[in-house]
């Protein structure tokens, strides 16, 4: 038999069939009552996965069209803006403040660690003339995720709008976009909406608005937002949107609202535990400091390319998880856990790794680490 | 029975059923040999449909994008561009242009003309400082065709490049991006290429890159092309593109490439021959000029509003034909026969819009309109 396989990487992750299936449906028209209709509902659940009551803007294009948008929209060249950096996601922002002649101001850590509230303090305080700081929400690249609260409770008390890349993460962690201060929430498809890349989603609050306004001539077409803003007023957009993903979409966010945004929250912090027990009791190291919920990243035991390791995992066993990027390649492994899955393909992915390191001559005791999840899991 | 739907808009268009299907295919990771073997095979095959041997650009995002990608990278704000307008699409070219400060010299007609190529020819000899010509090959709006072949002569005795919105037509209408001369050559997937809407593309010639390497600081992150062409050293990406997508055009273009795009462009000519004999037939007025042969676009009877016909159509018929936008609301109807869409598809729209007609008390004699359609069709 062809290896069944399992999708486990942080992102794209594996989208419901039923949602494929309505992927698969003929091709329809999208200036219509029904699409603005569909449309509208969509962007309503997704104000609940959200968790606020600012406009939602779809975009098609990456979750960085998303980043661009926030950003050239609400902070003019020349302009200074604050870049919380803690992996390569992160850098992002800084790149495209470059990209565009925004000054960037930037805190950084070295990978595996987290920015730390008092650090977006002391910027906030040397550089009282930054108009936003840039936040993200899960750091994929090396597993952290972020106190958005504490940067929002902060950057309330400015006048910089909070700007935060949720494009991993939103909808399997902890998002509360209003009672965070989230001024601009981004996300994109690919990640725990369970739906294929294409789709890109923004959030803006009146703050965020009225920086967007203040703005004399953003450097945007495709992504202007006030533009977008005018046509939503219809339910519409200002160019054909990747319309059969939306309508993808409305049956993977129909899950998300029957189960409820806090009970995914609550069920993703089972698996990560899960997932961080099962590795360390086959005495893997957690690479982050600060871990999120929405995937758990190891570092290769010493002596061991993680290359190797999932070179195996995939060849031998179906499953896919992903390496580290850049200088972390080959030295970590990372195991998404948002979106669709459940606990039997996190059990499987620790199964796999156990097998693979002891094929590999690596000292385990095979089912040791499938154990410590399944007690995780055991337990209400 | 619920009626039976046939869409036969100007964008998006029928998906073969096979192409569907691979959409409906489990979600895959992207950043894999696989993949980018499947990308390389995807943009040779473009290049084939294209008739270019440039390089071709993948973007995730609606054909706008593709538009404002080329003129953003490589025209600088401040600087001039001729902007060839002959209805609502070439419009974009200037708002793309002024978003940005790029200066745009308009060379207009009134909708339902075609810009000739004598007045590139002026407006050429006039501004001999203009970076770059902005063309529509099919000018969705209106129906009208562009004679590309004599701009691009024009714009090649020239410094300027020649950029090209082939959004609408390219795959269906004759497009020589290279014996044309055309630089930037911009195509969307929901059109003649069969797919939904999410993905756009782009070819460059050398006279483009030089443009765009001269471009000192172009205002792009998202739409980056030198990025782009980076990336796409190893077939890859900046940014997680529209993957599934990208599986599902390989289906829609092999189908393309077994017919040949010669032959592609002929079918269509024979269904625009058809399609225009069959509402002549029926007293019905062209509302082109110098139409293409991606679509078909005929004035409503006087006394008749075209909103009500193509409402019956729908409503009656499941036949989904397209309205005027914006002024020529109500007064046109614009047939679309580009991409998955056969002769027998034609006849249902023809004969849908006699038994419109005939019911809202209009002298029209049922079947000869399809009759008229169907001469054409026999004749080989």
């Amino acid at each position: 038999m062809p290896l069944k396989q399992r999708l486990l990487t942080p992102g794209p992750t594996p989208v419901p069939e039923e949602t494929l299936l309505e992927l698969a449906k003929p091709v329809f028209f999208h200036r219509t009552a029904e699409f603005r209709q569909l449309l509208g509902e969509v962007l309503r659940d997704l104000q609940t996965i959200f968790c606020t009551k600012n406009q939602i803007i779809p975009l098609t294009s990456s979750g960085t069209g998303a980043l661009e948008a926030a950003l050239v929209n609400s902070v003019p060249a020349g302009k200074k803006v604050i870049c919380l950096i803690a992996g390569r996601f992160g850098e992002r922002w800084k790149n495209i403040a470059k990209a565009y002649g925004i000054e960037a101001v930037v805190v950084s850590v070295p990978y595996g660690q987290a920015v730390q509230p008092e650090q977006l303090q002391k910027a906030l305080a040397d550089h009282p003339d930054a108009l936003a700081v840039c936040a993200t929400l899960s750091e994929t690249s090396t597993g952290i995720g972020h106190d958005i609260a504490a940067f929002g409770r902060l950057a309330a008390a400015t006048p910089a709008i909070l700007i935060v890349d949720a494009v991993s993460g939103l909808g399997a962690l902890e998002c509360r976009t209003d009672d965070w201060h989230i001024d601009i929430c981004c996300t994109g498809s690919q990640k725990a909406l369970m739906l294929p890349p294409g789709l890109a989603f923004l959030s803006v609050s009146a703050k965020a608005w009225q920086a967007i306004e203040r703005h004399p001539a953003p450097p945007s077409f495709y992504f202007d937002l006030k533009k977008a803003r005018k046509s939503l007023e219809n339910n519409d957009t200002p160019y054909t949107p990747a319309h059969t993903l939306i309508r993808g979409l409305r049956v993977s966010l129909k899950k998300i609202l029957a189960e409820g945004i806090e009970n995914v929250w609550k069920r993703q912090a089972k698996y990560a535990q899960a997932a961080r027990a099962g590795f360390q009791a086959l005495g893997l190291e957690l690479f982050p400091a600060q871990p999120n919920n929405a995937l758990t990243v190891v570092k290769a035991p010493p002596g061991i390319d993680s290359t190797v390791v999932l070179t195996r995992l995939e060849q031998q066993y179906g499953l896919k998880l992903a390496n580290g990027q850049d200088t972390l390649k080959g030295k970590i492994i990372r195991l998404a856990h948002m979106g669709y899955i459940d606990q039997f393909d996190i059990l499987a992915a620790i199964a796999g790794v156990e097998l693979v390191l002891h094929a590999m001559g690596h000292p385990v005791e095979v089912g040791k680490g499938v154990a410590a999840a399944q007690r995780v899991f055991a337990t209400s």
